[in-house]
């Protein structure tokens, strides 16, 4: 099928931008060394094309995430990268499921939910989720008291990993994984679980990565130097054109905007409404014409398309169901 | 079904807040004088409850909007809001269907498609679609010509409809008003379709408001000192708690975040992250409670949910499909 015969707007895959980007990652992390994150795409099909790049583990931000890997029969080695207070629906799947942990509550809540592995989250910096590093391992005590098993720590220097200044994406990067390291000599296990598109290169302390972006990247990623790609982009048909400005039909529903205004190569964009996207074009264009928006943020760019299109040049050669979407 | 039993994040409507709006809004816009716009909700339920208020006719902002509501039996009179290149959908619906054009491209379009009747979409000062004013009786004559009856015009004062200072308002919409009249007067038919929310008793030149926020609303709108009242609420989950900050289980992807982020009572919200709302509460808070997180932008947040549950109190009394997303 050829691209012209899309509905807009549509969400495109480069595939010769994504074949890169899958073979550039998996020569520098090879199999486990890397474990993608699916959170970025939310498309078993696209998962699967990792798998054919030789990474069977991933990790999940979300229940409905692992529901749907261990569905499509990717859940060789799953892990919830997240914290849940109600882990049944986690405890009853078929795959092999860890579950990140931070708190007395949430080893209850694994324990409970019949989940059987867990990784003991440690704060590297980042405020978010991860207990401090000096409370490891006593809640690595309290979950091996619950019968889980604790394959180690991981811990997300997601402060770091969009600095565009590689130096210091190094230094704070190596500040981050000396207290994982630290946590983990008091938990034991395998497992140092870390890191993302930002720092897959830089973070060698990590015994896996946990990268996402890189398959599809966005603008905001595009900053750092990267040997990625840009493969994902909105197609957008011109439905009006004023003076001096022209409006596409995608807009704020298309698109995830805490990073910024999509961009469109050759024009300024000036706003982006509901279902629209108003934008100065360096060189006329007409109603009737497609263009091609590149997202500001891949993830909540992706979670609002049901489907996204594989395309070499201008023929759509698979279409994916983005099927891991929800909760 | 008690509200602690939903998975979390998870889109509540406020009942008592919702009744209020609708009961607002049909005393001030009785009837037709109201033709609710289904993009900010994109649920037919909601949509059959603005029937019960009395309105019958609706405005959409995509043609799967307009197909939902062909389909639910709300097609009694279904405005297409917005320009299309491709109509042949909209041809097809059991439903009276009219559709904004602006251009010679969306009249062919419309008359290609098998569309009935158009409205003369006119720019009224938002750089967005439209046409402008002294072009819009030489486009009602295309239209005419290529057999499509021309029920009137529409216009959106989309740059004044969010403006704080209600003076101003005032002013900007008559400016606004007196370039759609202008044009009506070249178009002819019994329409003039305009408004929003922001501007719903202060348009008093159109025929018709077309206003979707009012029934649901966001912190945006809530500085407008409207009468209607916060109804769309996300509830969250606390799933970790840090050194003067706690972390719930909502982020981008339950959020439209164009309007920056949102908001939760009694506490600063620090950031948002994929999945992620980290925030400082003024009183502490402990894993496992949760909290009811206010969008900044009712639309955009909406479209990434897939259900919403309309709630008395911490009762859930019915749940409702989002069954308008994409495209």
């Amino acid at each position: 099928m050829d691209i012209s015969a899309l509905a807009t707007p549509a969400l495109l895959v480069d595939a010769e931008a994504f074949d890169h980007n899958l073979r550039a990652m998996s020569e520098a992390l090879r199999g486990p060394r890397l474990r993608p994150h699916v959170k970025a795409h939310k498309c078993t099909a696209l998962a699967a094309r990792q798998v054919a790049a030789g990474h069977v583990t991933f990790c999940c931000a979300t229940v409905r995430e692992m529901e749907g890997m261990a569905k499509a029969g990717l859940g060789e080695d799953l892990l919830l990268a997240n914290e849940v207070l109600d882990a049944r629906r986690l405890g009853d799947l078929d795959a092999r499921v860890t579950v990140a942990v931070d708190s007395p509550e949430t080893v209850h809540a694994a324990a409970d939910g019949g989940v059987k592995e867990v990784l003991i989250d440690v704060n590297v910096g980042l405020p978010r989720c991860g207990c401090p590093p000096d409370e490891a391992g006593r809640l690595a005590d309290l979950a091996r008291s619950k019968g889980l098993e604790v394959r180690g720590v991981m811990g997300y220097e997601g402060h770091v990993v969009g600095l565009p200044e590689r130096t210091l994406r190094e230094q704070l990067t190596k500040d981050a994984m000396d207290k994982l390291i630290a946590a983990h000599s008091q938990v034991g296990g395998d497992v140092i679980s870390a890191g993302g598109t930002g720092t897959y290169d830089i973070n060698t302390w990590a015994t896996e990565i946990q990268a996402g972006s890189y398959a599809l990247m966005d603008t905001a990623y595009a900053h750092l130097e990267l040997p990625f790609r840009q493969a994902l982009f909105v197609l957008a048909t011109v439905i009006s054109v004023g003076q001096g400005y022209a409006v596409a039909d995608a807009g704020l529903k298309a698109f995830g905007m805490d990073h910024g205004n999509p961009t469109v190569e050759g024009a300024e964009v000036w706003f982006v409404s509901d279902e629209h996207l108003t934008f100065a074009p360096s060189s006329p264009v007409k109603v009737g014409d497609r263009i091609r928006v590149t997202p500001a943020h891949v993830d909540p760019t992706v979670a609002y398309h049901e489907r996204m299109h594989l395309i070499i040049g201008d023929r759509v050669t698979e279409t994916w169901e983005v099927d891991l979407r929800g909760w």
